[in-house]
């Protein structure tokens, strides 16, 4: 038996780290600086426990682009690198020279807020660039080293002249990546990967304007100065203890985030925590609009302030996604695959917090100002509903704040809206109805007829209510929903008391046969002879709750009952035996009038119900101008 | 000055590779499976030009689970290695055992349907196994050797007993991964995978029902056996000639492509190019459903057979990722982001390619079964008109079979609806005017109007067609487009003829001011008086053209002018001067009667527009059952 070595050849690794390494190209530029960056922090904590013996300064870091020699310089005022720095950490791929840091300062390494995880980063550059160089001065006093490059695994070393500490790397831009010279290319990147990065980072000058001396006249032009232009802000707020932020800073904060948007965040949540697990945010509840493009501006994930990806699918839960702000964690693997995200213990614990997180805020707003979160309820009730039906655990903290809104404009929670209509809307088998409606303009006379009989009815209009409410019903004990036109009112909530029709059981026969014969050819229409009041509406035209709900369920994905969808609408014609002018239907002596005022009657039924359209409705109105004349 | 060259540790690369090379762990399985196909297509190719002098015979691959040892086995019978391709294949990561074997056959490399790019593929087994082996005997007369590495790069090579040609991968798999020893997940993976790989691949065992044998009694049951469980089908209709297959073998494909479809699809489009890219595939024209889903069933992209991802964007141009089906190339690069994609050059002309192929088939179509491309023509505009949208050549190509369908169910080319249109639908300004209806049953009335002037009347009712006809009007000279419901119908189509009105222009004011006081509260009509027909109604709503339509391209995004969207809606209230009620108005002494006409008149139209909602249709009803009394 022999034993050995497998052998990596270096010649077929680089293509591959070139090719494969990042998919996206311009990935160099955020590695580069991640490792600038890096290279600061780590002198700041050495001059901090004492071990460098320099001034740490106020260092930043600078891009420089060389349109006529197609060069990108990268600066830093880090702690820089000998020559056997070099050898160690540029020269053995793979080698990481950050992992051998944490190692030695292993307890300080996390204030020392270190980025690199692996020494591949910087090998991105060849992704863009056909040669690569390093001038790099290290704080101790050894002499500059300039290292040289050209994407094949030979390199040069020699000697520079480079006197200031830190490193500059220069690459000479490759021919298919020439768009990596351009100044708004750049800046682009910078604003989406950069912004909110822990040290200056400065990206050309900019002039500003001074405030004119004492005594100069009013035509006298302003003086002006050119200033490094600071592409990022080093201390973003969610870097910031809650304490130290009032609500201008945190809309203030939104509004670097997201610079297109004009409206204001309706609530902030901070996230900050240490263990088991580090993480630090803020996320928003923005407000509605009309804008379809919710892709636009969504939550976006940091690493130790670096930008990683605005697609948080699998580390957020779901129901949040819907949610802007910045969530920042080292703790989040990356470059695994979503599946595998939502598998991973961490995340899963991160995730949960964060729900946790979002429903105390929820709840504290909704009980220091309920006002306020009423008023903003509309806005917030998407993601609050949704959560509820996806989220057991927010369910039950939902209870607490999750609002029932009426048609009227108020507001119960649940318990409040049991101990509101218990009494009244019982019915004769100890079941609570819970009335509502979907639309308040097409509902509308059914509405006005549940208040009429001095019943509350709630105003449910999100499309995920009827999967809701279908939760609800399970969840909790002898309350049903039922939507205002699913029947009759005295039929949606039953009472002991059973009402007495006018008519004879023969005449209530004949009244059937009547209307049956008119309405038959419209087959969904099954007529259903009921005593109400003298003053209810003669016909009414009712949706039975199931069926109806079930279609819903089945149009907004998921739950309902297989094939459902594709049933047709079935209604019921309520004919109200106790209205006067059904009793002039059932005693008119020609057929052709009374067919007429059974017609009549029906399109306003269907009007009502927003059923009479096209050729029946503009047939309607003909014959209604005929009528006013 | 120094040289040197990078060294790339084995230690360091090796977790890297782990860890980054894919990041689905799902891949292993795919990647050594198409290993096993490599090396068996490849000994096809050497028997078939005579360089092994052995018998191909019919090699299958098989997948065994051996959930006690907790190991999986890949085995097959292909080409096998010596000792020496071993070392040289196995122990040299990042060297392409297919690469060199592609230099050496480079003419006949197409044909023998090489699939692996380079070596690293074996290596992806350490993603979920701690230890793998090699057990392999080649096809020449060489002895059987043993590999065995535990994940470090220390590896073991010994002598193996194994007598027969092919390669056995066994797998250790490791504590995390042990979801791969579940013989559903194998089974998901592979159908995902490997469904319609070249080789035939074994899984397990299946029972067969045979016939029964001659003068077996009734109540025999039939004999079984077992036979082996092939999961794939090695010869899929894409690799196969148009000429070869009739209708039911692309509908069968289809169902084998997407098991869960009930629907039969629409058409299909056969690919087939070999140059400047190869590429093959069908792509389906679906039947559209209501079906909530559309990202379930995607196109699949494959490259030699062996699926790659349902993702096609930035390959297959936007508006063709509603289609289904499967495309085939070789020539797509994977692992590059998908705006490297869309900039990459052969990309481009495959996408232009399948652009052009639907084009042509779409038009084959047209001209051959008319009759069944008008009735598919609903399911299948959405596609056709946003790629008229979306890319300029289809726009031209399309002008040949794109229809325009009539209310009254006539299907025009736009040619042919000029022909019909020109001479009685062209205005004074010699103007062509196509009037069209978004919705048949809510524009009724106006429809009705238009056709009794003798009008074509077109039924547009896709999201996107405000855009399309922006798109018309714009590069077609002398048209334009008004919706029914835009004006009333002598200023849609302004001709010379003015009709005279039967009022003086004092009754005119005195008529204006009598409507104006009492719609006055609604401020968002504007009252216009216009002679028209007597017969023509009373009291007319419109909503002018221009407004309408760029609110309406603000909704469907894009387009549209900023801002208008949120605008509140716009209508005119055309009365009709001419018509015997309006004169009844005009001449009615009590101000509350002709309150009371001008209010219910006003109701008809808006009922007839649509507007009549909530509240106020309530309140109409109501005075109309009163009526009816």
């Amino acid at each position: 038996m022999a034993t050995g070595k497998i052998n990596v050849s270096v010649e077929n690794i680089f293509p591959l780290i070139k090719k494969f390494l990042y998919s996206d190209h311009e990935i160099f530029l955020r590695e580069l600086i991640s490792n600038a960056t890096d290279a600061t922090l780590k002198l700041k904590h050495l001059t901090s426990i004492g071990e460098a013996k320099v001034e740490y300064g106020n260092p930043q870091i600078e891009i420089k682009i060389d349109k006529d020699t197609k060069k990108i310089h990268i600066l830093d005022q880090g702690l820089g690198m000998t020559e056997d720095e070099v050898k160690k950490y540029i020269n053995e791929v793979a080698f990481s020279g950050a992992e051998e840091f944490l190692d030695k300062y292993k307890d300080a390494g996390q204030d020392a807020g270190i980025i690199g995880h692996f020494g591949l980063g910087f090998y991105s550059a060849f992704m863009v660039a056909e040669k690569v160089e390093i001038i790099t001065k290290s704080f101790k006093d050894e002499p500059a080293v300039h290292w040289i490059c050209d994407g094949s695994p030979e390199f040069k070393l020699k000697a520079s002249k480079k006197t200031e500490r830190g490193t500059e790397i220069i690459l000479q831009i490759a021919e298919d990546s020439t768009e990596f010279l351009e100044e708004t290319r750049i800046s682009t990147l910078l604003t989406k990967y950069n912004k909110f990065m822990p040290i200056p980072i400065k990206f050309g000058t900019k002039t500003e304007t001074l405030p004119k001396p004492e005594g100069a006249k009013e035509e006298d032009p302003a003086p002006t100065q050119e200033v490094d232009n600071i592409i990022n802000n080093p201390a973003p707020a969610w870097t910031k203890k809650p304490a130290d932020l009032n609500e201008d800073d945190y809309k203030g904060f939104y509004r670097e985030l997201y610079p297109m948007q004009f409206e204001e965040p309706l609530f902030n949540i901070h996230l900050n925590v240490d263990y088991p697990f580090n993480l630090t945010g803020i996320l928003y509840f923005p407000k509605l609009t009309n804008d379809m493009n919710i892709q636009k501006d969504r939550i976006q994930l940091y690493q130790n302030q670096v930008f990683v990806t605005d697609n948080v699918e699998g580390i957020v839960p779901e129901f949040l996604t819907m949610l802007r702000g910045v969530i920042d964690s080292p703790d989040i693997p990356l470059n695994v695959s979503r599946s595998y995200l939502q598998a991973d213990g961490a995340v899963k614990k991160i995730s949960s917090y964060i729900t946790k997180k979002v429903a105390d805020k929820m709840n504290s707003i909704f009980k220091n100002n309920r006002e306020d979160f009423e008023q903003k309820w509309n806005d917030i009730k998407v993601v609050i509903e949704y959560g509820m039906l996806s989220e057991d655990k927010f369910f039950e903290k939902a209870e607490k704040f999750a609002l029932y809104p009426s048609v009227d404009g108020k507001y119960y929670t649940f318990e409040e809206l049991e101990s509101k209509i218990k009494d009244s809307q019982t019915d004769k088998d100890d079941k609570m109805v819970i009335l509502y409606a979907s639309d308040k303009e097409a509902q509308h006379s059914y509405i006005e007829t549940a208040k009429g009989k001095g019943y509350e009815v709630l105003l449910l209009d999100s499309p995920i209510i009827p999967h809701l409410i279908q939760k609800l019903e399970t969840s909790k004990e002898k309350i049903s929903f039922a939507r205002v036109d699913a029947d009759h009112i005295d039929n949606l909530i039953k009472k002991e008391d059973t009402a007495i029709s006018k008519l004879s059981d023969e005449e209530k026969d004949k009244l059937k046969e009547q209307i049956e014969s008119v309405v038959g050819e419209n087959s969904n229409f099954t007529v259903q002879l009921e005593a109400m009041d003298s003053t209810s509406q003669p016909f009414i035209i009712t949706e039975p709750e199931f069926m109806r709900r079930m279609k819903d369920m089945q149009q907004t994905g998921g739950g309902g009952m297989f094939g459902m969808g594709n049933m047709p609408d079935m209604f019921n014609l309520i004919v109200n035996t106790n209205n006067e002018l059904v009793s002039e239907i059932l005693n008119t002596k020609t057929t052709k009038k009374r067919e007429r005022l059974i017609n009549q009657s029906l399109d306003l039924a269907r009007l009502s119900k927003g059923l009479l359209k096209g050729e029946e409705l503009t047939k309607f109105i003909s014959r209604s101008y005929e009528m006013i004349k």
